[in-house]
């Protein structure tokens, strides 16, 4: 879910789509909360019927939260462009003559002198629509965003949770032991996110094999917390 | 927990340290999720302490999810930032003129011409550090991650998470009539909610009164769906 975002890469190194990260944020919440939430109550209350009770809510909640949260910040993002869009292209016109120096000042950051830097200044001041680009670029850092990007990311992320969230509900939904939901139910979420995060390490480029672990780490031992502070506070309760 | 990092700003517009933005990350889940969790489940089982066993199983699960989610991306950013600049350090020695080619193309994106861009390639060819540090920042769009960056995030994240998601459960803890709990958990953390919405609206330059009105929403239908799912599904069983 806190993936940075990267620039742009144009060596052809790897570039993830941002639905693909959408996806990468959705499952690894999708698939280690609710794991987490069902192998903690599991240790706590006996019934089955509560763990796939409150394991169903915590993915509506979870998935709303994310969901919604990632379309307000994919429309503020856009905002965010849009606006500072604008100003930038009311101050190369209103504001030359600072904008010429916040050129030569960029540049003065890689030791590349006002003199040196002049004709490219000479060449965006004939074309104002690159100037814009060029100070949207390198002077704020921001990258335009794709239109429509807040409804799919939504979608795309609040998908992923609820397909992440619901594997581990399943042995709890259809095997009538409890001990035995519990066991099906932490083999099945563990292989899921050590195959996740071989295809998420292989994808990114980290490697599969550390991805891997570190998926399964980090849901197992949210897992294992869970399940320990709900058996400690049951048994003092 | 989506915020989408933003390039620097240079232009006094609001620039989010990175621990503010860990503390919107984890204060965002952890007002929302536990809250949804507890209100959803307290309108399918009667008991104050599954209520508050599976909050707090959600806030342990939740928190070390983010947790160490959040300090594997951060560390993957500074690998990945290390290992791209190892590589263009390699770059401007072993293939010099495909970066200088390089050069050309990133200025031709601005209408800038070859003749244009000339001497300013030549002034970073004078200083191979700049040189790197300009690739760096304008070919790939990569910052240089501040050190330690992933252990603060990660006790940032977690820390806040956990200080949100105790808001909702408290009146579960204190209050000895279950429909009280409820009702008083759902006015404190709508409220926490407003409040936390405004000051983040404040200080990301989108208003408060909007920011608050959004955060307010996602948390609100979260424990909305959360409550209907779980009374549905309960009457079912």
């Amino acid at each position: 879910m806190h993936d940075v975002a990267h620039g742009p890469h144009i060596e052809g190194h790897f570039e993830s789509s941002e639905s693909v990260r959408d996806i990468v944020i959705g499952l690894s919440d999708g698939l280690t909360v609710p794991f987490a939430l069902a192998a903690g109550l599991s240790g706590a209350v006996a019934s089955s019927h509560i763990v796939v009770l409150a394991g169903l809510a915590e993915i509506a909640a979870g998935s709303i939260a994310m969901g919604l949260g990632g379309y307000l910040a994919a429309r503020g993002d856009a905002e965010h462009y849009a606006s500072e869009r604008i100003r930038e292209e009311r101050e190369v016109i209103e504001r030359t003559k600072d904008e010429e120096e916040e050129i030569s000042e960029i540049f003065e950051q890689y030791s590349v002198d006002r003199v040196s830097a002049g004709p490219v200044l000479a060449a965006l001041k004939q074309n104002p629509k690159a100037w814009v680009d060029f100070m949207m670029r390198f002077e704020l850092g921001l990258e335009e965003p794709s239109p429509n990007r807040a409804h799919r990311s939504a979608l795309t992320i609040a998908g992923s949770y609820i397909a992440g969230g619901i594997i581990p509900l399943l042995p709890y939904m259809l095997v009538a032991d409890d001990l035995t939901a519990l066991k099906l139910s932490v083999l099945i979420t563990l292989l899921a996110l050590a195959i996740f995060g071989a295809l998420k390490g292989k994808l990114v480029g980290t490697g599969w094999l550390r991805s891997s672990l570190q998926t399964v780490t980090i849901g197992g031992a949210a897992a294992a917390v869970a399940y320990l502070l709900a058996r400690l506070l049951n048994h003092r309760a």
